[in-house]
């Protein structure tokens, strides 16, 4: 993913270190490299930085003390929003949309990605640096997110693979024709032994076990599995029978 | 979305009140209602249930004193794991086809989405409970995420709307071609006054000047602002003129 190189996650103004610490980790889970942070309560940088988890992200962060600075380097500078707060003068996209036009314009250049503050997310005046904005699609009722939620989420859109929805043909072996054959009739000598079925009604039973056999589409490796049930079963009767009267009565 | 109503989203054995509470906030943020807890430490779920944030969500959810409890009227239980820590003997899905997968059972019945603790993840003995596995494709190097990080990231994929990824035609209204002349007549009225251009050149950089307005694609809402500081700039022309020698020399 060539966006992991080009990406600067910026946070504006963040005053909740362990959101920092966990803005870091997101990004080292899917794996970016370049944070920086504008204007961080001193105080609360400094817990972050010195406790653990995306601590390499987190130690090479650089600090801004403004928008303007932190972005200065960028092409292309784009925040993030929960809706219905403000009044937007900018265009705006759902983050499945903005995630593409993000990868569209890797390689052209640094893109800034901004994050506003926990309590009051970006300001009027942060927005203004922006050339568009991208809104996690959450619900009307809440649509504020945890800072670290909200930069992992946008993290994972950007790295998602759509190509992965197709879900990779199974490799587990399923039983051979062979297996299941055998499996079916020695479960028929158990349930004739066990008194389920009797010579009459046995042809369509039979038929009954086999696709229930079938039906189970269960892997090579199982097959031994309840082979071996079905041997013990049946030798359980075989002792039974040697004896017949130890038990019963 | 009709998976919001029949997800059971299963925290196993979790031991911070902040990640309980963030997975309440995610779940809420995504509009997902229902959560249950296994096994949590008495005093982390009481201090979650007393924070802030996602409350509703948090306040309605279920305890269990197992895995099995937990998913006994669920049809499909998926678990989701860190790969590569222990051999995993159960079909495993990148979250793109796992949430498609997710999504295609919806409505067929209950489903669990079980996430282990934030130190051990599931159990194996969690994980014999599970239909089959996913993972979040994260880096190979940090694997690992904050649980209340990966609880948004899995129910962003489910609400995700792939026909989002389409960005809506652009709602902003173009200046129109008259405008655009007229900022045009305007800029080169300016820059003939101000002594940027002259007659013999006039006619090639009226030519450029009009590319130029064009290709910045400017807003009809954008057009009278130019026009505005235009007209005042060949004002304060006119007014220097009508006073040539008061303030120069």
């Amino acid at each position: 993913v060539i966006l992991s190189s080009s990406l600067r996650i910026v946070l504006v103004s963040p005053r909740n270190p362990l959101n920092i610490g966990a803005a870091a980790r997101a990004a080292s889970n899917f794996g970016f490299h370049h944070l920086r942070v504008v204007n961080p309560y001193d105080v609360a940088f400094r817990e972050a930085v010195s406790a653990a988890g995306g601590a390499p992200v987190l130690q090479s962060a650089a600090i801004f003390s403004s928008v303007a600075e932190a972005t200065a380097d960028c092409e292309l500078v784009v925040g993030t929003t929960a809706v219905g707060n403000r009044e937007l003068r900018h265009p705006l996209h759902r983050l499945e949309a903005g995630g593409r036009m993000l990868r569209a314009h890797a390689g052209a250049g640094l893109t800034a990605l901004l994050f506003g503050s926990e309590k009051f997310g970006l300001s009027n005046d942060d927005v203004s640096h922006c050339h568009w904005l991208m809104r996690i699609p959450t619900s009307e009722r809440t649509p504020s997110m945890n800072l670290g939620q909200a930069v992992a989420v946008c993290l994972y859109e950007l790295i998602r693979d759509p190509a992965a929805e197709t879900p990779r043909p199974d490799t587990i072996k399923p039983v051979t024709g062979r297996d299941a054959e055998q499996l079916t009739q020695m479960l028929m000598d158990v349930l004739q032994q066990s008194g389920y079925t009797n010579r009459i009604i046995a042809t369509s039973t039979e038929r009954k076990v086999r696709r229930f056999i079938r039906r189970l589409r269960m892997r090579a490796t199982d097959a031994p599995l309840l082979l071996g049930i079905l041997r013990q079963v049946l030798w359980k009767f075989q002792a039974a029978q040697e004896k017949p009267h130890s038990l019963n009565r």
